[in-house]
């Protein structure tokens, strides 16, 4: 711990279920319920000879969360140095050197440094906003980053996991229900097969807010499961069990 | 009612909570919960110049469900000479000869009868199998037509729906959730933006079985809103409280 060095704004969250610190900013990015969803979600490979890589990575929670599901390698992805940064400092806080990167680059040039048809799960929790005119960015850059498609298009995204995966390779994003149509077209385009599908409802009356999505490289078509939909609150607005498990571990 | 000739295997069905009275026949094809969902979740244009087109109508329980939510007429496509008769006698049963027509034709030449750009509201419970040679059929002819695509494949559905609707009209379809990717990529095809889509488990705790669509012809993509998860069953085996009221109106 001497050695990790918290800027001003900076303070370690922990993930409680898993035992998991996070060095968090509220002025750059944190860690929110879709990265632990998301993490709950994917079923990574397993061995120790895998090759697991999340883009996107912002200060790296996904990949540390999945992390104990894992004796693979895990390779975070983050364009934002001040990002990419506290992601390490995070690898180092968990002592997971030995099976966590974090590369700070452009993931579309990710093919430069991590061989194509190499990578067994990709994970994405990519920006949800079209990066159109007209939509309201948050002036502070580091946010508008990580919520619109400044840097990289969804399309854009899905050509990089693609070009990573290994046939039958598996992966995992999280992403709004309103790009559903876009998700399936990028999918379709570069090649990945939809599996798994789970929706996420803030209450079991509302519509969801969030789609976990599954998907294979050269899966065969007409495969979709629609998992059981995942309920955030109860009618109480206290959290649902599976998110209360997913969060504190009981 | 002394006018309606029943065959030996038929039996009138009620639907009590919209005093809807079916002709059926399990050697041929009976309503099932599919139609009751589809049109519960249909919004089918109310005003009197409006039309109103059910495809692959089968006994043509569907429109006869949309019917007291419209001043529309509707329209009733049925391949089968032995459906389209049934639905033809249901029709006169509840005495919706003015406002309900039955056409036994190939829904391929469809826009020989409708003309293109005409109709305000299709609706289709289409065969749910892809017509491939190693899925096991049906033996009886009239039930492998209505569950396998035998006549016309989805894409071929969704081109009519698109060629018949009015520019923002609306198309309102039930099917299986493992089609999701065709039924995406055949929507994206034929300018048909998803819009509502709302899933149906058979319990809360299990896969979905069915999924709900809305869409629009020309409607702006990235819209997708997925509604609350409609649950059929209780944990007790009882139809949950949505379900029951849709058959029985309480």
């Amino acid at each position: 711990m001497a050695e990790i060095t918290l800027n001003a704004d900076e303070r370690i969250d922990q993930l409680y279920s898993k035992n998991i610190q996070i060095i968090q900013s509220p002025h750059v990015f944190a860690f929110s319920l879709d990265a632990v969803l998301l993490g709950a979600f994917s079923q990574v490979a397993r061995a120790a000879s895998s090759q697991i890589v999340d883009l996107c990575a912002g200060n790296g929670a996904v990949g540390l969360f999945v992390s104990e599901q894992t004796r693979g390698h895990i390779t975070a992805v983050e364009l934002q140095p001040r990002l990419a940064d506290m992601a390490k400092r995070s690898v180092q806080l968990n002592h997971l050197e030995q099976q966590m990167t974090v590369l700070n680059t452009d993931l579309l040039n990710l093919t430069d440094k991590l061989a194509k048809d190499s990578v067994d799960t990709v994970l994405c929790n990519p920006p949800y906003f079209k990066n159109q005119p007209q939509s309201v960015k948050n002036p502070n850059p580091h946010l508008a980053i990580a919520r619109h498609e400044g840097t990289a298009s969804l399309d854009q995204i899905m050509a990089v996991t693609s070009d990573l995966l290994k046939m039958n390779g598996k992966a995992y994003f999280v992403h709004r229900p309103e790009r559903l149509d876009d998700l399936f077209q990028t999918m379709k385009t570069h090649r990945l097969a939809p599996k798994r599908i789970r929706f996420v409802h803030p209450k079991a009356d509302r519509e969801a807010n969030m789609v976990l999505l599954e998907m294979i490289k050269d899966g065969k078509p007409n495969g979709v499961r629609i998992m059981p939909p995942l309920t955030v609150y109860q009618a109480d607005g206290t959290y649902g069990k599976e998110v209360h498990q997913l969060l504190y571990g009981n």
